[in-house]
């Protein structure tokens, strides 16, 4: 793999990261709010941040990156699949817990539901996340959907993910300002620089940070998981599937490190077949 | 240009919806709040949202797909990187007044400043923009610095450019957050679902909805400037510069229109050279 140590820090760092930022709101609920509980009070209300950023952060993020760890590259592609769509699956069941817990909160509270953009924003995610598991499961993992249709569906589904993962850091960061708004009150109000303010606005650039570390590590085209050698090859040349001029695109970054009997071979059969089989982590990002 | 209706669609439906951000901005503090003015009071705080929107969210929208308008393909690139260059400087000095106009109200009115995570992410984001748009320019329009430099610099100067685009968004969600949260007052407060929330709700969501078309628009492949006719051919084979992986990857979607002839050409070229003239606008996203 080329640029290993870059690529090693960077994921070191970012599980670092995205660790801390899991500490930090557990800190956060226990340390400076009311803790953790099951009965309607805030208490119930704080799992949802606990969850989510476990889940939708923390867990989603290491599930965008797994296909890219080099010690991986020797697992079959099928096992690498079911992974990412495990931690996926986890993280899901995590924000259904997180959003019953704050909507349980909530009316037992007598809060109106879904008035906030951070929940608008937020629910949209939810169901556009679960959405992707679903379609991700049935197209890629189930064994049946045709080659061309995973190779059509493959760049929207990448396109999808990280857009998920930044609308959901993006609700994060809301959901952190709400909450230091409705939470601190005077003489102790967010604009006084509490400890908790500074403490919570601490966890919002962590989270941006473990963000930032997984659309970098993800958008390397140097750093793919390699195309699998039996690669099913398929379809003459001048079919337009999009799935399959991403893969190419994403392919030619890593096949430059190989010697030039091995780029002619590819390019013969490049321009005999798109390869359709690696849709799979082979797309346009 | 291969999907060029697609395209097109995408395009207009971004800047409708670009458009449309800028105008419920307006609407929102002309309508539902006191309007637009220069001195100290929310009539100056107002300037924020409306410069923000306007640039650092529409402006800068348009400034990160302008290479890919395939109307523009045949203006040198020079001129092309000038119009990036200097819709992204147009942004910069809005988002400067905007900041202005924000530290002002808060002095006059005695509101601290920097306390908030909308106030902590957004300066980082501005600061960054500012810093990306000064290195954009002696690198890569200035033509001083060496090509090995540009095509390093290149897959970073994209991911920050878009990292910083998706952290405005996020900083803008905050903000309305915010606005919504001090601004509505019992009984016609934020939960009550008054008017003024569900419209700024809404533009909420229109800045992200803008921003998923960008960045859809952006990380597709096919529908990359095509590679200059006389691009400069420069390093032996085995070089190692990541721009120009990130350039042979991205080249790849856009030479699959090509003819066997034109391939067979190419991968000759490749196999001599790395393309690092291109690093302009042909990175790894």
């Amino acid at each position: 793999m080329e640029g290993y140590w870059l690529f090693l820090a960077l994921l070191v760092s970012a599980l670092l990261v995205g660790f801390l930022s899991v500490i930090f709101t557990l800190v956060w609920v226990l340390h400076y709010r009311e803790g953790l509980g099951w009965d309607g009070t805030q208490l119930e209300f704080n799992w949802h941040p606990v969850l989510l950023v476990t889940g939708l952060v923390f867990i989603q993020g290491i599930a965008i990156i797994v296909y890219r760890l080099p010690w991986t590259w020797k697992c079959s592609k099928l096992l690498m699949k079911s992974i990412h769509a495990g931690l996926n699956a986890v993280a899901a069941i995590l924000a259904i817990i997180a959003l019953v817990a704050v909507f349980d909160n909530h009316n037992v509270s007598g809060i109106p539901n879904m008035y906030s953009l951070h929940s608008w924003v937020g629910l949209t995610a939810v169901i556009c996340y679960l959405l992707q598991l679903v379609s991700g499961f049935v197209v890629f993992l189930l064994p049946w959907a045709p080659l061309s249709l995973r190779a059509f569906l493959m760049p929207i589904h990448v396109y999808s993910g990280l857009l998920i993962f930044g609308t959901v850091i993006a609700t994060v960061l809301m959901g952190v300002t709400e909450k230091l708004i409705f939470g601190l009150r005077a003489p102790a109000s967010y604009s006084t620089f509490p400890p908790e303010g500074v403490f919570a606005n601490s966890l919002g650039l962590l989270i941006l940070v473990f963000g930032a570390l997984i659309f970098w590590i993800v958008t390397r085209p140097q750093w793919k998981r390699p195309k699998e050698p039996n690669s099913t090859l398929l379809q003459p040349n001048g079919g337009t599937a999009e799935g399959a001029r991403g893969s190419m695109a994403a392919n030619s970054g890593y096949n430059m490190d190989k010697s030039d009997s091995e780029l002619n071979n590819e390019v013969a059969a490049r321009k005999r077949n798109f390869v359709l089989d690696e849709a799979g982590q082979r797309s346009t990002m």
